[in-house]
């Protein structure tokens, strides 16, 4: 069975160095933290994750879930650890005090929220999809579900869902049936059929929050296929009786559960919806006197949709890299264990019967690979999270302005180009096991499996390519991209001839150029013909998250060279950082100068064959 | 459940355009191959494939295999479908008559040996591995083995198998403890245990013969860890009588077999010899005076496993593109056939509710990049199987002598890029299915699953790339590897300005300068430091890869483009292939920039650190 160490150092590093949280304690939000707190947080969800969680990965595997008589029950173990998750407080260290929550900031649940699902993704996934309902009641629920709803979320009693997906409708959000009839006591009743809906059923509480998109029927009772009409819903499994005690069973059910490549811990239901009594999320408002009917409220309903899911896209990031940081710990390990061959250079282990595979340059190309994406991303990740408080304080006028556009801007960057280098790492930790990584006893390719969906749900990474190029680069004037493009370039000149910085300076200058140039190709090209930003956009996503990372790289190599320089902390961790850094600088970032040919090559060789070609 | 259609006129396309089969009548073999030959052979083996195999891929996944009491069982219908392809003569067309094949040229047996791993790539390697055993005991038997074994292998009346790796031991023989101990009689007994042996034990045939490496003990009886004690046998899993009938039991039996992520419908076994009956092949040869025993004959043993090994790479780079051809048909047919969204440039289904996403560029990227790799790794693979045959007729003198060497070089880059692409390739296609691909019922995530071994198994890639780097690139003065330059070198100068071949024969022209820049760097600094060669070997094998198929691109488009300008042929067809062409020159050689800037970085980033820092 594969282990699990939660990189607690790692965290300490991003957290105390790499952000300097520990600066801000003046900042709201962050009164209450100090170094101690910080360590014991870190140190006793570690223990926790790796303890009581990680051993049920591939329990959770094995059995999966099983829907029987209409009632979904998850694998051996689950509902125990998801009770002592909600009993520990582990989901909600960041939210709000009034609603039940810790009151942390952001930043630390992040690492605990890593922890989970590098544990046990599928059984991280009910409790994050919590987060996600709970998040858009928050924001736009009314007051019995703020004062009733939520806490019940936040304490883990019951969790919540999104329902998106029809089985002919996943991103075209027109094509969608599911109908919402208004009744006159303003509820709604929701009919039609959901998929895909993570931890749709399951035993390990009693209610389900779901958040559900659905039609609202014309004047005509007709369901068009305008996106005004579709509205965002709060649907309980159970009905909620005023005092916040389950009442009688809502009109929906589960249909069927997938069996799927992964996570099978988790179930994936069809839910059908029959008349389900509905509320409108944000409540509904006076129908305006022009035609549209409820324009103005669904427009929020939208919102609601697009706050709900933009968490949820960082959310999948993060199990991007979640996934290849544990599928690396079993790897590096394995690498130093198994003994086969010798080095190149001459036996490094003369007394065994032969060298362990770490000295071997390809196996330590992998393994450099992996750890040099999952710790860039991880920077990259908590950054961002970061990046609202951080910029408060900024002395970089941009920054501060453009924290928002740059958060924008990165979402989709992080969804997409984090779960397909997640994947890839992930895969090649596995290959370090040779044909041992095929056999499932040793769990490495449970983490291949398991990680394969993060490039799928939440928007699939192709339309996360397109959102970046289509509806981010350019938006507002580009002021995001400027703002994130002038920080590298800021970033690089103050690390230009500077020892252990030079080189790493030197390949993010060809980078962040070479993404320029891009970026200014797609402008000019995609004015005249649309399909160009089409064409273009996977290789650009790729290559703006190489570059991202490298930003990541540049700025912790800073950290690590000024933190060496003064003989502070543990040497062999810094220089570890020093090596990694050099990694992305030396195998990683050469990789824009080919995607730039790429992209600049366009649209035609794709888009001249007719379709009856494929 | 997916579907599978033999690519046929793929096939038709490559044999009489593309390798011009039909000119080589009057050569050895090729004496009764003709169109209608040819035809015939490729119809009906297609329709045996898709009608007969196909269906049972999945089946083979949800079942697997089980060992009771003893006993392995395949899943439904393998063994009567095993037995179908037996008696319709599928498996041994290209065996010479007297042993019971029919006689045909390689070349031919290659396009049916594609659709079994195609259509059912666990079915399919119970008889691969057979092929594999009696190729060996056809150029290295005795008598007894050739006259009675070889022809029940051949009529698949029995199965063979490979017997390399041990729990401890994988690529590195020298730690092999499996022992082969020398019996009056010239018989040999083999103890140890042998694992991951593909169709080890099965209900499919009522014999297996085991082909088997194991250390020969030493004049003082103990396994010494040279190369030269290792031996190559024949164990038969029920031990034959003089008239070939079957007799005892011998001693081998199966421990386990394993749980796998893929390829479930092959029981992967745990092999246990206990003093089982062993034949030396070659027949052991009069140990020699001088010290070493029988150094000569093992030489010989060895040179047996590499035969069988280096036709076994070549199936293996075979089944990666098999499993992107079957993964790229149900990709293709699903973007044409799932409505989501509307073109970029205009709807293109105004009449239904949205347009199929075969419109959208990213899709068709991901179909293009399979298409082009699959067609351009099944013409390498065929190339290269002909090259004997076209070299004898060649007007190139290089290609003349260096048949051998180029066939050499190539192998490693086969069994490698071809992997390797072949499971980017797959997942490409499932990525295609967005949600639906992960669910089981589509069957895209078991192509992924199935094609993900082919990576590891016959050598783990990275093993390849080493092979490539240290043992065939520079082997024999670089002859191999300057006559395969020299005909890129050609190709290219006889398409410069050439109406629908320019573009190609300048993005394969900085593809072949980029690979000969790799070559000289690593020739000169691997002398200096042969870790040097280790830490280029992946990024040289893929750029490798890269450029060969490059190669099979141009010479593709040079034949569409001579059979349009005469209108000759299917004109769809054959701008399909240049279309693809260009694809691979615009979007895929242009890696090769990158692939060098990597290369020239060097080994030290990833040897500096110490073991103990991962």
């Amino acid at each position: 069975m594969p282990s699990y160490k939660a990189p607690v150092d790692e965290f300490k590093f991003i957290l105390k160095d790499f952000l300097k949280v520990l600066d801000y304690t003046d900042t709201p939000g962050f009164e209450s933290v100090d170094g101690e707190l910080i360590d014991q947080i870190l140190e006793n969800g570690a223990k926790f994750y790796e303890e009581v969680w990680a051993p049920l990965n591939m329990v959770g595997d094995e059995q999966g879930c099983t829907l029987e008589n209409g009632v979904v029950r998850t694998p051996e173990g689950f509902k125990d650890a998801f009770q002592q998750a909600a009993a520990g407080g582990w989901n909600s260290l960041s939210i709000p005090e009034a609603f039940g929550g810790a009151g942390l900031p952001d930043i630390l649940s992040s690492c605990i929220a890593e922890m989970g699902n590098s544990s046990n993704q599928s059984l991280a996934m009910y409790g994050g999809l919590s987060m996600a309902a709970l998040w858009s009641l928050m924001a736009l629920g009314n007051d019995f579900q703020k004062s009733v709803i939520v806490p019940k979320l936040v304490a883990g009693e019951w969790t919540g869902t999104m329902n998106l997906t029809e089985p002919h409708c996943g991103t075209d959000l027109k094509l969608m049936k599911t109908k919402a009839v208004a009744q006159d006591d303003g509820t709604y009743r929701i009919t039609g059929t959901k998929i895909f809906i993570s931890g749709g059923d399951h035993d390990l509480t009693d209610n389900i929050i779901h958040m559900v998109i659905a039609k609202v029927p014309d004047d005509h009772g007709k369901l068009n296929d305008s996106l005004g009409a579709v509205n965002f819903f709060m649907v309980p499994k159970f009905l909620i009786n005023e005092d916040g005690s389950i009442g009688e069973a809502n009109g929906v059910s589960t249909g069927s559960i997938e069996k799927k490549m992964g996570i099978k811990g988790n179930a994936t239901c069809v839910l059908n919806y029959d008349n389900a009594i509905a509320y409108k999320v944000p409540e509904s408002q006076p129908k305006a006197a022009s035609a549209g009917g409820e324009k103005k409220s669904s427009v929020s309903g939208m919102a609601g949709m697009f706050l709900m899911m933009n968490g949820a896209r960082m959310g999948v990031g993060m199990q991007g890299y979640a996934q290849s940081e544990v599928a690396y710990q079993n790897a590096a390990l394995y690498a130093n264990d198994r003994l086969q061959g010798r080095s190149l250079s001459g036996a490094k282990n003369p007394d065994g019967a032969a060298d362990p595979i770490i000295v071997f340059p390809d196996v330590r190309r992998m393994l450099m690979m992996s750890r040099a994406f999952t710790e860039g991303a991880r920077a990259l990740h908590m950054w961002l999270s970061f990046l609202g408080t951080s910029a408060s304080k900024s002395t970089n006028p941009e920054e501060q302005m453009a924290s928002g556009e740059i958060s924008n801007l990165l979402t989709p960057v992080i969804k997409g180009y984090l779960t397909d280098m997640g994947f890839h790492c992930t895969n090649a930790a596995m290959q370090c096991f040779g044909g041992h990584g095929f056999i499932r006893e040793h769990g490495m390719e449970q983490f291949v499996r398991d990680s394969r969906i993060n490039q799928i749900y939440e928007g699939a990474n192709g339309v996360q390519a397109l959102d970046l190029l289509g509806r981010k680069v350019f938006a507002n004037g580009m002021q995001g991209t400027n703002a994130f493009f002038n920080m590298i370039d800021e970033e690089i000149s103050g690390a230009v001839g500077v020892d252990r910085l030079d080189g790493m300076a030197q390949s993010l200058g060809r980078g962040i150029s070479d993404l320029k140039a891009a970026t200014h190709w797609v402008a000019e090209n995609a004015l005249v013909n649309r399909e160009q930003a089409g064409a273009a956009s996977y290789d650009y996503m790729t290559m703006f998250g190489t570059v991202a990372l490298g930003l990541m790289w540049l700025k912790m190599m800073k950290v690590a060279t000024s933190k060496l320089d003064s003989s502070e902390g543990d040497a062999a961790f810094l220089n570890s950082k020093i090596a990694h850094g050099n990694f992305w600088a030396q195998k990683m970032l050469p990789d824009t100068a080919s995607l730039l040919v790429k992209i600049q090559a366009g649209s035609d060789v794709l888009m001249e064959l007719d379709a009856s070609a494929f």
